[in-house]
Parts: C-alpha cells; structure tokens; sequence
C-alpha cells in the first residue's frame, strides 16, 4: 500500500531496517569508537531543489549517519525523514 | 473567510493540528528521544524569491520541525509563520 | 509629511505600531513562550541589491521579529530601520 | 580641501557627527536599550567590488551601526572606515 | 568479487590499508604531532555532484585524513566511506 | 633593489612604516579605545584570483588593521604579507 | 628521482626547508609574537579545481603559514600536503 507523503525539496523518506538483522548484501554495523551509518529502505522521494538533483529512488536499501533525519510515525510505523545529501551510499 | 495575511518571500503561514488528534492518514508524533515533526495546514504562501520556488499550495497538510517559525494570532487564532525550507513533507 | 531618509540596500524603516493596540485585522500578539513577531508601518524602502528585490511598499502594515531592526528617531518619533529579509508578513 | 585618502574596494571614509548635535532632519539618538545608530558625512567613497555597486557618495549625511568601521585620524581630524554594508540610511 | 555498494554524490569507499606495513612506494605515517594522513584503496566511487567531478578511480591507492569518512562493514570486512574532498592524493 | 618574492593570489607584500612617523599626508594613529589600522608600503602584489581583482599597486602607502597579514623577513627587513581584502584605504 | 605522489584537486605537495638555513633570497623566519611563515619547495601540483587555478609549478619555492597542511612521509623524507590558498608566496 502506498504512503499518502510527499516529502519536500531533497528529503527522503526511510523505513530503518531492524537493528540487529544481516541483510542479503551481508552489511554489518561494527562496534568500533567512529559514528557507524544505519540502514533502511526509500519509501517516498521528493523532488529535488535548483541545487540538488535526486539519485534514489523508491525501493532502495541506504545506508545514512546515525543521527540523520527526523523521526515519524505514519499508519502506526516509524520513518525517517533526511535530506538526500545525509544519504551515505545505496547497497 | 480567506485571512489578509501576506507572507514575504518564501514563508509559508500554517495552522498548527491540535496536539493530540489521530489524522486521516493516520501520522502520529512517535514519542522517543529524537526532535519530532508538527503537523499543521497551509493557510497562506509567500511569492518565492529567486533562490526558492514554492512548493505547498493553500490546504495542504504539511509536517515541519518542533521548533520552526515563529507563532502569531490572527483573528483570535494561533498560526505559525516559517520558511518552506522548514516544512519537511506535505501528507 | 514625507521623511528625507533613504534606507540604503534592502533596508526598510518601519514605524512600529503602539504596543496594545488591536489593528483592523484583528491581529494579537500572543502571550507564549516562542520569540512573538511586532507590526509596524513601512515608512521608506531601500531601492533593494543585486541579490534581492524590494517586495514592501510605503505603507504596507507588515509583522517582523521581535529583535529584528536597529532603532532610530526621526522628527522625534521612534522608527526601526531593518532588512527587508527580517519582515515576515505583510497584513 | 580634498583629502587624499582613497578608499578600498567597498569601503567609505566618514566624518562623525558631533555626539550631541540636533541635525538639520532632526535626528537625535534615542536613550533605549536597543543598539543605535550613529550619523556622519561621507568623505570619501570606494570605486565599490564585483558584488558590490556604490550607493553612497560624498556629501551624503548617512546613519551607520554603533560599533561599525576603524577609526583612523587624517590632518588630525577623526574619521571612520566602514563598508557601505554597514551603512542603514541616507538622510 | 565486485561489492554491491553504490557511494552517493561525490563519496567513495576505501578499504583502509593495514595499519603497519610499508607499501610498494615507501609511504610511512611519521610519528610527529601533527595529524597523520592514512592510507587505503579506492574500492567503489559515487557519480560525483553539480559542484565536484570525481578524479579518483577505483584500485587507486590514496591518502586521507585520520579522522575522515564514517566506518561500515560489507561481507565481513572494514571499509571507511568518505568525500573526495577529504582524499589528500594519490600515491 | 627589487624583491624575488611574488604573493600568490590576491595577497600583497607591504613594508610597514616606522610605528611614530607623521607621514606626508597628515595620518595619525589615534589613541582610543577601537582597533586602529597601520600604515605602510606595497613591495609586491599577486596577480588576484577569479573572484578578486587586484587594485593597489607597488608603491601606494595603504592602510590596514592591526591585526591583519602575517610577518616575514626578506633581505634582512620585517615585512608583512595580506590579502588585499585587509587593506582599507591608499592614502 | 620522480615521486609517484599526485596530490588532489588544489593540493601541493611541498618538501619542507631545513628549519635554520638561511635561503638564496636571504629569508629569515623572524622571532616575534605574531604567526610566521614557513619556506620549502613544490615538488607535486593537483590538477586544481573548478574554483582554483593552479598557480605554483614543481621546483617553486614557497612560503606557507606554520599550520598549514598535513604532514607525510615518502621514500623515508618528510613532505607537507596543503591547499594551494595556503601557499602566501613564491619567493
């Protein structure tokens, strides 16, 4: 079922994956001192300023810093709302 | 009753949702330690200037940050005036 | 009677409107805790810069920012002088 | 007699008004809390830079922040050094 | 075996060199008070940006600030994804 | 005798005047309490920079702030080299 | 003996002076409270930048602020890497 949002200018919206799973790719978040990326799938896109053109797309699994975006909840389940730039790599 | 109010530039005026209401596409402020988005409605939309294009149209329901723009009262109400660059996605 | 200031680049001086009082459109300062806007009277505007163009006129009822401007007195009445970027709303 | 002083880039070279003076537009400055501005006469202009086009020209009476410019002292008089950015109005 | 990572923008994916060895070309970390550069190699490297075209390859061998990029884990082992920007040469 | 030192960019060599002298044109630097500029000598001038056109010449006496450029010797003398932009006057 | 070094966009790659030696061009490090200069000699130039032009060429003698760059090693000596805006002077 599709989300009703549509995020704004460059933002992305993300469904976080669930912390501690292995995915297919094999990504792990290691437990060293540096600030580790987290991972999640694009939901929703918006699209793009004068400044910035968009490269996900929907379905894509991110990887984004720790403390990226902001945190929503939409038909009971928690997102992030980032701009595309806090987007470190698609896996 | 269409207000008087113009806003400059890029602002956009919005009313604010009443804190605790369950909208029709079903957003809920997730109550965690992050920086949580508002919810509210598009009363009334600057021109734009020549570094930003508007996006949001009056009636449009729109998320934005905690702490974005700055309230004021219009004809005994409570809205808020902030920057489009503030409003993270239209729901 | 005119004044014989000219505010210089995109600066407009406003004539702020006394305290207390209730304007035609009904606007109120609320009492809460977020920064509240002020309303004046623009009184003269700059001719604006290469990176913005003057949207106020002489005249306008506009909303700006409770610590925006730089006070002046002119024929012994208080105005403030601010960029145009500061003003928020034309009511 | 014309000083030989030539501003650089942007800059402007002002003659500061008598502190207590009563100009002939009748500006004082006020005795409020809110920084105030002073008045001076343009000595002396810049030929402006690529970002900048002059306003100002010398003659001009103008209005410029408190704690705006260097002072410098030429045939043992004082003056100011400032930006014509740090100028607010002409009057 | 190829990863499947994609670095967004003008990021890239270095596997960091083993911490002691000395490489092909004699590059060593001095022991000085001065911010050491590190050594890596280019693994994966994003389409670039409006603003920056990308110069490094992958297989390059290059050198980066110690405190640069963020740490992720892909099939088991340590890689650092970063800007270019933070990339000091090619060795 | 000409100097061997050319600034890069937008930078100029400038030979300090004696702290005391009273130079031709009448400059003091007064004794109060704001930042006061210095005096001295264009030696050498860079070439300028994409966003900077070069205005002062070898052989004007400029003005600068207290504070501005870095120190160096050459041929014995004390000399100080400045971005252009730290020049505020020829006088 | 050619290095296999290529410095990054606008970086240079700089063999330091020896600290005490006095230069061809008689240039001395004075002694005095203010930031000095340090000299060495370009022995790699980046390509530049779409923002920077490079100006040095290898075997330029430079000046360069006392912080500036990020020390490295190669083939057992001790080089600099920096931005080429931290270059003052060819001398």
């Amino acid at each position: 079922m599709a989300l009703k949002i549509k995020p704004l200018s460059d933002r992305v919206l993300i469904e976080p994956a669930a912390a501690e799973t292995k995915t297919a790719s094999g990504i792990y978040i290691p437990e060293t001192a540096k600030e580790k990326p987290q991972k999640g799938k694009v939901v929703a896109v918006g699209k793009g300023s004068k400044k910035h053109e968009m490269t996900v797309k929907v379905g894509d699994e991110v990887l984004y810093g720790k403390y990226a975006g902001t945190e929503l909840k939409l038909e009971g389940k928690d997102y992030l709302i980032m701009r595309e730039e806090d987007i470190l790599a698609i896996v």
